[in-house]
């Protein structure tokens, strides 16, 4: 066991330890899991925020951790093509006086995307960590995965990439006396919102390099959408975005869906490919980097 | 805010500022929320063990932490009268040794108990800290809850208490080169079974205040079920025994169903009474001690 082994392979072994699902169901290697139930199925996930790693207490407030540990798992969810229905929360390390923040964060992300908080736990600890788990539905006729992309298939992605990560950059420098940062970059990274696939939290290069992984199919990226006042770098690798990335074979098709129902369209970026090994953006490698967690 | 605030205000606090369940649902209050599905009522729980807190690496291994923190949460719904379906778990700060022991102990409660691990986060983290949120079914007609006890009620334990606090207590007198403790009583602490209400996984002090509490009646305890091994405070405040205790009209029917069902018949231990202040243990006051958190 390598010291430094990553997030994924460490996943892939707690996988094959664990039992196989039954057929029509998805466990663990989504971010989301799909099980059946007497009336559906039912979507869960679970995601943690560790102070620290995830948000640093100098830079946001208690508030912003609830409104954050809440918003990337209805972002999970969400990648699927679901709803969100019911999330419960365990809190480990906080203050007293954290409490009354981190609960009014939660309260406004469960009213922001209709996921009331329906228990959970509170316990010492060493340090903050918000472990929120949830639940969803699926009303699309099904989840919407990963493993679905197909050679031909158009990718797209619903919003420009990089604006938390230049607005992580930004509160840094603002603490260290730099003149302020745009507010709509810094309220990115403090209040990310999700989306209604697989959503960009940990950066489109690692992100697409999952989505082709588990379809066997090549990626081709002919843009990199690189929001206002963020870099390239920021877009590609930067993470906690929470927006969407998907194939879709008709592109004409997914542009009318999206206005038709009056959202935002999203952006064509690139090709899936027949070769599982390709991953390339322009005629550069396109690297899976990105936010993939080193085990200590 | 007072810095020494328990779990139990903090809680509480928490609850006033989230949305309030609709009628017929239970959301934060009790350990496992019930929430209506279109195919009956779902249950939901969540539980978390922290390192330095929950349990000590020195004295029980990673499997043991696996085990520990699923076992854990089925035991918050089968104080409900629930069977678990489906677990997600959320592993903060394992270092990658960690990862194929927490796994095994998570496989072997998964089998144990039937019920799978089919998602969950991995990340990196200053402290350990394994996270359970659990779905479960009631198959009994209806949630058990610990608000439905009414005076006049005995009151039942599932099994003597104890013998967790026992076994830790031998755990680490071992570690200072004492002799060796009764496995069983290590065993209950290392590998606590979830039974099938309320569980004493806080204390019977506690767990007993919280009943009555919740329904508004008095408890008189007339017994104390000490394990063999074990001491009455132990019993009393040790928690972590994850035997069941609760509330019952009428006990000869009680007893009848459990031996009709092939269990071990439950032990009396008291009674319910009108008046809501009301908590003894014969002629001494039952002090609600045990295991609550303090906030940092």
């Amino acid at each position: 066991v390598s010291s430094s082994e990553g997030e994924i392979a460490a996943i892939e072994r707690i996988r094959l330890v664990l039992p196989q699902p039954p057929r029509g169901e998805i466990w663990i290697g989504d971010d989301t899991a799909v099980v059946a139930g007497p009336a559906g199925s039912l979507l869960l996930a679970a995601d943690a925020v560790v102070e620290g790693v995830h948000f640093d207490l100098d830079l946001v407030d208690t508030a912003d951790v609830g409104w954050k540990a809440l918003a990337v798992n209805v972002s999970d969810v969400a990648a699927m093509g679901g709803e969100p229905l019911h999330a419960l929360v365990t809190v480990v390390g906080a203050a007293a006086s954290m409490i009354d923040g981190l609960a009014r964060g939660l309260a406004e992300a469960s009213a922001a995307y209709r996921c009331p908080v329906v228990g959970g736990d509170l316990s010492a600890g060493p340090c903050l960590v918000v472990s929120v788990a949830i639940t969803g539905a699926c009303d699309l006729g099904g989840a919407v995965l990963r493993s679905n992309a197909r050679p031909g298939d158009s990718l797209f992605v619903t919003g420009p990439l990089g604006r938390s990560a230049a607005g992580l950059r930004g509160l840094r420098s603002e603490s260290e006396g730099a003149h302020a940062t745009q507010p709509d970059l810094v309220a990115a990274y403090r209040r990310p919102s999700a989306s209604a696939m697989i959503d960009v939290s940990d950066g489109l290069g690692i992100d697409l390099d999952r989505l082709a992984g588990a379809s066997g199919v090549g990626v081709v990226l002919e843009l990199v959408p690189v929001a206002d006042g963020a870099t390239r770098e920021d877009a590609l690798g930067g993470g906690e975005d929470y927006e969407l990335v998907f194939a879709a074979s008709d592109p004409q098709a997914v542009v009318a869906a999206f206005s038709a129902a009056g959202l935002r369209p999203p952006i064509r970026i690139g090709l899936c490919v027949e070769d599982p090994a390709t991953r390339r953006v322009g005629d550069e490698t396109l690297e899976a980097s990105g936010w993939e967690h080193r085990l200590r």
